[in-house]
């Protein structure tokens, strides 16, 4: 345990979303993940991680069938509920029946959206790459639908997360919520100098 | 640009990180990632994304040449000399030069840590991947040396990230500073039932 406490949180703050997905025979999932990560803006692209499948993931299987999930921020407000989602539940049991999440369905989405989420996303399986060095599977999704409150959205395309109260982790169980401090300028080469 | 802003801030919060790396030739290289994430415990293993290769990138020339390079974690203070790590320099130019952050030797480790840095990792490159989707190179690393401030290090392993004022990013250049809202237990399947 102290190990996964300290490797979970040494690497920094990591983004905190629950993927929707649903079974091919109508079972609904909901789970928190911790790895989903921006990969690329044109094609609109990312990445998350699923640990080894020597257990079972539903999360994983029902992608596998229909292609589809959703990515739904977690806000403050939901902390407790988004976290429990990583309960260990047998398939038929949905975490929306067993949270106050409940499910949202909108633009012919198969995968449910999570309701309330300041940001969703709906996202299709594109490919996998088995991360040999751990049996970890890395999942490439397109982004195909962005659902954002207006308030978070800016003039210029960026979506200032403090605006949905918007939460990250640190490690396998701490929720922080970040203040924006600053937005900077594109860096160019300059004139700092200093003597070494 | 709109594009950009949108797709690298609807992800949610990034990690800040600086990963330095010198040259077989003892260049010193400097730079800022949001993409270092965790990918198991056990062996303690990370990874991060690197742009197409389409342009010189100095850290990936770097760690091929040897193999090993830091993670460094962005602390309030440094907000505004990490992002400049960003900025376009020649191979020959030291991102150490151009900013006030300074290099830091020790373990015997090749590549540069960041003094000051309030969390900092000593890595090893085990593999790569090639992303078909976009170009991008996703690479696989062992954590071989941590660093991490007393403060920051609690009794079960879990580093406090907030007590190290680490911040988060948002987006290409917001920089947030995560306040902790509460650690919870392990999810267990539960009690709380709901009516659909």
């Amino acid at each position: 345990m102290y190990r996964l406490n300290l490797i979970n949180s040494i690497t920094g703050y990591k983004s905190a979303n629950m993927i929707g997905t649903k079974s091919n025979s109508g079972d609904e999932n909901l789970a928190i993940f911790s790895s989903i990560t921006h990969l690329g803006s044109n094609p609109a692209l990312l990445h998350f991680t699923l640990r080894p499948n020597t257990v079972p993931r539903d999360t994983y299987k029902n992608i596998k069938e229909n292609n589809v999930f959703t990515v739904n921020h977690v806000s403050l407000a939901q902390i407790e509920q988004a976290h429990h989602t990583s309960a260990k539940y047998e398939e038929e049991i949905s975490e929306f029946d067993q949270t106050l999440l409940k499910p949202e369905y909108k633009v012919n989405w198969y995968a449910p959206f999570v309701e309330g989420s300041p940001i969703a996303l709906g996202c299709r399986y594109l490919n996998e790459y088995d991360i040999k060095e751990n049996g970890c599977v890395l999942i490439i999704a397109a982004i195909e639908h962005i659902f954002v409150e207006k308030k978070l959205l800016q003039k210029d395309g960026w979506v200032k997360l403090e605006s949905g109260k918007v939460v990250a982790i640190n490690g396998l169980d701490g929720y922080a919520l970040p203040e924006l401090q600053k937005r900077l300028e594109y860096a160019r080469p300059n004139q700092i100098k200093k003597k070494r």
